[in-house]
Protein backbone atom coordinates (compact mmCIF):
# COMPACT_ATOMS: atom_id res chain seq x y z
CA UNK A 1 0.00 0.00 0.00
CA UNK A 2 3.32 2.13 -0.35
CA UNK A 3 1.77 3.91 -3.69
CA UNK A 4 -1.54 4.08 -2.16
CA UNK A 5 0.30 5.97 0.64
CA UNK A 6 1.94 8.06 -1.55
CA UNK A 7 -0.79 9.22 -3.73
CA UNK A 8 -2.79 10.30 -0.71
CA UNK A 9 -0.01 12.37 0.48
CA UNK A 10 0.69 14.08 -2.71
CA UNK A 11 -3.02 14.88 -3.07
CA UNK A 12 -2.92 16.27 0.01
CA UNK A 13 1.01 17.86 -0.57
CA UNK A 14 -1.49 19.32 -3.93
CA UNK A 15 -4.24 20.82 -1.81
CA UNK A 16 -1.80 22.51 0.55
CA UNK A 17 0.04 24.02 -1.97
CA UNK A 18 -2.97 25.54 -3.78
CA UNK A 19 -4.92 26.56 -0.07
CA UNK A 20 -7.92 25.82 1.41
CA UNK A 21 -10.53 26.07 -1.78
CA UNK A 22 -8.09 23.40 -3.68
CA UNK A 23 -8.50 21.06 -0.40
CA UNK A 24 -12.23 21.29 -1.06
CA UNK A 25 -12.08 20.80 -4.77
CA UNK A 26 -9.32 17.91 -4.34
CA UNK A 27 -11.66 16.19 -2.01
CA UNK A 28 -14.97 16.49 -4.31
CA UNK A 29 -12.44 15.37 -7.15
CA UNK A 30 -11.73 12.05 -5.06
CA UNK A 31 -15.23 11.47 -4.27
CA UNK A 32 -15.42 11.63 -7.93
CA UNK A 33 -12.19 9.34 -8.62
CA UNK A 34 -13.73 6.71 -6.60
CA UNK A 35 -17.51 6.43 -7.96
CA UNK A 36 -15.60 6.26 -11.14
CA UNK A 37 -13.24 3.97 -9.90
CA UNK A 38 -16.45 1.71 -8.99
CA UNK A 39 -18.17 1.93 -12.23
CA UNK A 40 -15.16 1.09 -14.92
CA UNK A 41 -14.92 -2.10 -12.09
CA UNK A 42 -18.82 -2.66 -11.82
CA UNK A 43 -18.74 -2.24 -15.63
CA UNK A 44 -16.59 -5.03 -16.21
CA UNK A 45 -17.96 -7.53 -13.21
CA UNK A 46 -21.23 -7.44 -14.94
CA UNK A 47 -19.95 -8.59 -18.20
CA UNK A 48 -18.00 -11.34 -16.47
CA UNK A 49 -21.04 -12.19 -14.25
CA UNK A 50 -23.07 -12.61 -17.45
CA UNK A 51 -20.27 -15.05 -18.99
CA UNK A 52 -20.17 -16.99 -15.77
CA UNK A 53 -23.93 -17.58 -15.69
CA UNK A 54 -23.53 -18.43 -19.30
CA UNK A 55 -25.82 -15.30 -20.47
CA UNK A 56 -23.49 -14.66 -22.93
CA UNK A 57 -20.94 -16.40 -24.74
CA UNK A 58 -17.33 -17.01 -22.85
CA UNK A 59 -14.86 -15.38 -24.80
CA UNK A 60 -11.47 -16.46 -23.23
CA UNK A 61 -9.28 -12.98 -24.17
CA UNK A 62 -12.44 -10.85 -23.15
CA UNK A 63 -12.54 -12.28 -20.02
CA UNK A 64 -9.35 -12.33 -19.36
CA UNK A 65 -8.75 -8.76 -20.09
CA UNK A 66 -11.87 -7.59 -17.83
CA UNK A 67 -9.95 -9.65 -15.01
CA UNK A 68 -7.01 -7.88 -15.54
CA UNK A 69 -9.09 -4.76 -15.44
CA UNK A 70 -10.82 -5.33 -12.47
CA UNK A 71 -7.90 -6.54 -11.31
CA UNK A 72 -5.80 -3.33 -11.94
CA UNK A 73 -8.95 -0.74 -10.96
CA UNK A 74 -8.09 -2.75 -7.34
CA UNK A 75 -4.61 -1.41 -7.33
CA UNK A 76 -5.83 2.04 -7.32
CA UNK A 77 -9.12 1.82 -5.53
CA UNK A 78 -7.70 2.99 -2.23
CA UNK A 79 -6.24 5.74 -3.75
CA UNK A 80 -9.78 6.98 -3.99
CA UNK A 81 -10.50 7.61 -0.75
CA UNK A 82 -8.05 10.40 0.87
CA UNK A 83 -8.76 11.20 4.25
CA UNK A 84 -10.96 14.33 4.27
CA UNK A 85 -12.94 12.90 1.05
CA UNK A 86 -15.96 12.09 2.95
CA UNK A 87 -19.70 13.03 3.50
CA UNK A 88 -18.84 16.71 4.72
CA UNK A 89 -16.40 16.74 1.07
CA UNK A 90 -20.13 15.66 -1.36
CA UNK A 91 -22.33 13.19 -1.73
CA UNK A 92 -20.46 9.78 -0.83
CA UNK A 93 -21.58 6.30 0.06
CA UNK A 94 -18.65 5.99 2.07
CA UNK A 95 -19.04 5.50 5.90
CA UNK A 96 -16.93 7.20 8.24
CA UNK A 97 -15.41 4.12 9.20
CA UNK A 98 -13.17 3.72 5.81
CA UNK A 99 -11.25 6.78 7.67
CA UNK A 100 -12.07 5.44 11.51
CA UNK A 101 -11.01 1.75 10.91
CA UNK A 102 -8.23 2.53 8.20
CA UNK A 103 -6.73 -1.00 9.37
CA UNK A 104 -9.66 -2.76 8.75
CA UNK A 105 -10.36 -0.98 5.36
CA UNK A 106 -6.87 -1.51 4.33
CA UNK A 107 -7.56 -5.14 5.09
CA UNK A 108 -10.90 -5.00 2.51
CA UNK A 109 -8.83 -3.16 0.08
CA UNK A 110 -5.72 -5.82 -0.22
CA UNK A 111 -8.74 -8.37 0.28
CA UNK A 112 -9.97 -7.34 -2.85
CA UNK A 113 -6.37 -6.59 -4.73
CA UNK A 114 -5.31 -10.74 -4.21
CA UNK A 115 -8.87 -12.24 -4.92
CA UNK A 116 -8.84 -10.22 -8.65
CA UNK A 117 -5.46 -11.54 -8.71
CA UNK A 118 -6.46 -14.78 -8.59
CA UNK A 119 -8.76 -14.20 -10.86
CA UNK A 120 -6.48 -12.59 -13.58
CA UNK A 121 -4.66 -16.36 -13.25
CA UNK A 122 -7.81 -18.45 -13.24
CA UNK A 123 -8.75 -16.59 -16.41
CA UNK A 124 -5.65 -17.68 -18.37
CA UNK A 125 -6.64 -20.96 -17.78
CA UNK A 126 -10.18 -20.16 -20.00
CA UNK A 127 -11.44 -23.03 -17.33
CA UNK A 128 -14.75 -22.06 -16.30
CA UNK A 129 -14.81 -24.52 -13.31
CA UNK A 130 -11.27 -22.77 -12.48
CA UNK A 131 -12.41 -19.32 -12.77
CA UNK A 132 -15.85 -19.55 -11.70
CA UNK A 133 -15.01 -19.84 -7.36
CA UNK A 134 -12.69 -17.35 -8.00
CA UNK A 135 -15.10 -15.11 -9.87
CA UNK A 136 -17.15 -16.03 -7.10
CA UNK A 137 -14.66 -15.30 -4.05
CA UNK A 138 -13.35 -11.46 -5.90
CA UNK A 139 -17.23 -10.92 -5.88
CA UNK A 140 -17.35 -12.13 -2.17
CA UNK A 141 -14.80 -9.33 -1.47
CA UNK A 142 -16.39 -6.76 -2.93
CA UNK A 143 -19.19 -7.60 -1.09
CA UNK A 144 -17.36 -7.82 2.42
CA UNK A 145 -16.04 -4.37 2.14
CA UNK A 146 -19.45 -2.81 0.38
CA UNK A 147 -21.20 -4.47 3.44
CA UNK A 148 -19.01 -2.77 6.24
CA UNK A 149 -17.75 0.70 4.78
CA UNK A 150 -20.81 1.51 2.08
CA UNK A 151 -23.85 3.01 3.38
CA UNK A 152 -26.59 2.56 1.18
CA UNK A 153 -28.12 6.45 1.21
CA UNK A 154 -25.74 9.09 0.46
CA UNK B 1 -7.70 -2.88 -31.71
CA UNK B 2 -8.75 -7.00 -32.59
CA UNK B 3 -10.25 -6.61 -28.08
CA UNK B 4 -12.00 -3.83 -28.54
CA UNK B 5 -14.17 -5.48 -31.82
CA UNK B 6 -14.52 -8.69 -29.14
CA UNK B 7 -15.51 -6.34 -26.56
CA UNK B 8 -18.27 -4.74 -28.63
CA UNK B 9 -19.21 -7.96 -30.44
CA UNK B 10 -20.04 -9.27 -26.72
CA UNK B 11 -21.59 -6.36 -25.70
CA UNK B 12 -24.07 -6.89 -28.75
CA UNK B 13 -24.46 -10.41 -28.05
CA UNK B 14 -25.21 -10.23 -24.82
CA UNK B 15 -27.81 -7.67 -25.67
CA UNK B 16 -29.21 -10.24 -28.50
CA UNK B 17 -29.30 -12.67 -26.21
CA UNK B 18 -31.05 -10.89 -23.49
CA UNK B 19 -33.61 -8.62 -25.47
CA UNK B 20 -34.19 -5.30 -26.45
CA UNK B 21 -34.44 -4.11 -23.20
CA UNK B 22 -31.44 -5.18 -22.15
CA UNK B 23 -29.96 -4.01 -25.65
CA UNK B 24 -31.14 -0.60 -24.32
CA UNK B 25 -29.40 -1.20 -20.88
CA UNK B 26 -26.68 -1.99 -22.09
CA UNK B 27 -26.38 1.03 -24.30
CA UNK B 28 -27.02 3.51 -21.36
CA UNK B 29 -24.27 1.43 -19.22
CA UNK B 30 -21.74 2.27 -22.12
CA UNK B 31 -22.61 5.45 -21.59
CA UNK B 32 -21.46 5.66 -18.28
CA UNK B 33 -18.83 3.12 -18.51
CA UNK B 34 -16.92 5.73 -20.74
CA UNK B 35 -17.66 8.71 -18.70
CA UNK B 36 -15.94 6.85 -15.96
CA UNK B 37 -13.06 5.96 -17.65
CA UNK B 38 -12.82 9.53 -18.74
CA UNK B 39 -13.07 10.75 -15.28
CA UNK B 40 -10.58 8.08 -13.72
CA UNK B 41 -8.25 9.29 -16.70
CA UNK B 42 -8.71 12.88 -16.20
CA UNK B 43 -8.41 12.59 -12.36
CA UNK B 44 -4.70 11.36 -13.03
CA UNK B 45 -4.01 13.96 -15.79
CA UNK B 46 -4.86 16.17 -13.59
CA UNK B 47 -2.38 15.33 -10.72
CA UNK B 48 0.54 14.87 -13.95
CA UNK B 49 -0.32 18.28 -14.78
CA UNK B 50 0.27 19.14 -11.20
CA UNK B 51 3.55 17.59 -10.93
CA UNK B 52 4.70 18.91 -14.81
CA UNK B 53 3.47 22.82 -13.78
CA UNK B 54 5.23 22.16 -10.48
CA UNK B 55 2.39 23.04 -8.86
CA UNK B 56 3.17 20.11 -6.31
CA UNK B 57 5.82 18.08 -6.14
CA UNK B 58 7.63 15.56 -8.53
CA UNK B 59 6.95 12.08 -7.01
CA UNK B 60 8.86 9.75 -9.47
CA UNK B 61 6.80 6.66 -8.69
CA UNK B 62 3.51 8.24 -8.12
CA UNK B 63 3.60 9.90 -11.69
CA UNK B 64 5.01 6.45 -13.36
CA UNK B 65 1.26 4.95 -11.47
CA UNK B 66 -0.60 7.90 -12.81
CA UNK B 67 1.08 7.90 -16.49
CA UNK B 68 0.96 3.66 -16.40
CA UNK B 69 -3.11 4.11 -15.44
CA UNK B 70 -4.09 6.74 -18.07
CA UNK B 71 -2.30 4.25 -20.46
CA UNK B 72 -4.32 1.47 -19.39
CA UNK B 73 -7.36 3.39 -19.77
CA UNK B 74 -6.54 4.49 -23.27
CA UNK B 75 -6.62 0.55 -24.00
CA UNK B 76 -10.06 0.95 -22.79
CA UNK B 77 -11.07 3.31 -23.89
CA UNK B 78 -12.81 2.43 -27.70
CA UNK B 79 -14.76 -0.05 -25.29
CA UNK B 80 -17.23 2.44 -24.44
CA UNK B 81 -18.55 3.53 -27.60
CA UNK B 82 -20.07 0.67 -28.95
CA UNK B 83 -22.45 1.05 -31.66
CA UNK B 84 -26.06 2.24 -30.62
CA UNK B 85 -24.68 4.36 -27.18
CA UNK B 86 -25.72 7.72 -29.00
CA UNK B 87 -27.64 10.18 -28.28
CA UNK B 88 -30.40 7.92 -28.53
CA UNK B 89 -29.25 5.68 -25.56
CA UNK B 90 -28.62 8.95 -22.95
CA UNK B 91 -26.83 12.03 -22.06
CA UNK B 92 -23.50 12.16 -24.14
CA UNK B 93 -21.05 14.47 -25.63
CA UNK B 94 -20.21 11.71 -28.15
CA UNK B 95 -20.48 12.95 -31.83
CA UNK B 96 -22.50 11.09 -33.81
CA UNK B 97 -19.17 10.77 -36.01
CA UNK B 98 -17.70 8.38 -33.86
CA UNK B 99 -19.90 5.38 -35.37
CA UNK B 100 -19.95 7.67 -39.22
CA UNK B 101 -16.38 8.10 -39.06
CA UNK B 102 -14.83 4.97 -37.42
CA UNK B 103 -11.70 4.72 -39.35
CA UNK B 104 -10.87 8.63 -37.97
CA UNK B 105 -12.34 7.85 -34.37
CA UNK B 106 -10.28 4.25 -34.29
CA UNK B 107 -6.87 6.90 -35.64
CA UNK B 108 -7.49 8.98 -32.49
CA UNK B 109 -7.94 6.76 -30.10
CA UNK B 110 -4.27 4.57 -31.35
CA UNK B 111 -2.51 8.10 -31.62
CA UNK B 112 -3.67 7.86 -27.53
CA UNK B 113 -2.54 4.27 -26.72
CA UNK B 114 0.67 5.74 -28.40
CA UNK B 115 1.47 8.83 -26.59
CA UNK B 116 0.36 7.71 -23.16
CA UNK B 117 2.58 4.40 -23.79
CA UNK B 118 5.41 6.76 -24.76
CA UNK B 119 4.49 8.89 -21.27
CA UNK B 120 5.12 5.73 -19.22
CA UNK B 121 8.44 5.17 -21.08
CA UNK B 122 9.44 8.65 -20.57
CA UNK B 123 8.16 8.68 -16.55
CA UNK B 124 10.62 5.95 -15.93
CA UNK B 125 13.42 8.20 -16.14
CA UNK B 126 12.29 10.81 -13.83
CA UNK B 127 13.67 13.53 -15.38
CA UNK B 128 11.11 16.26 -16.07
CA UNK B 129 13.08 17.50 -19.47
CA UNK B 130 12.10 13.72 -20.60
CA UNK B 131 8.48 13.62 -19.13
CA UNK B 132 6.99 16.76 -19.99
CA UNK B 133 7.11 16.81 -24.12
CA UNK B 134 5.29 13.45 -23.87
CA UNK B 135 3.19 14.61 -21.41
CA UNK B 136 2.39 17.47 -24.02
CA UNK B 137 2.18 14.66 -26.85
CA UNK B 138 -0.54 13.26 -24.38
CA UNK B 139 -2.85 15.94 -23.94
CA UNK B 140 -2.55 16.63 -27.55
CA UNK B 141 -3.82 13.54 -28.43
CA UNK B 142 -6.52 13.76 -25.70
CA UNK B 143 -7.38 17.16 -26.97
CA UNK B 144 -7.32 15.91 -31.28
CA UNK B 145 -10.39 13.32 -30.12
CA UNK B 146 -11.99 15.64 -27.96
CA UNK B 147 -11.85 18.23 -30.51
CA UNK B 148 -13.11 15.99 -33.67
CA UNK B 149 -15.39 13.93 -31.57
CA UNK B 150 -16.49 15.55 -28.40
CA UNK B 151 -19.20 17.98 -28.50
CA UNK B 152 -19.75 20.55 -25.73
CA UNK B 153 -23.01 19.92 -24.75
CA UNK B 154 -24.99 16.97 -24.22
Amino acid sequence: MRLTKSVIAAVIGLAVVSGSLAYADSMTDAIKYRKSMMEVTGYNFKLMAAMVKKEMPFDKAQFAKMAETVHYMSTLTADGFPKGSDEMAGPTHAKDDVWSKPEEFKKDMVAFQKSSEALVVAAKTGDMSVIGPKFKDTAGSCKKCHDGFRSKSE
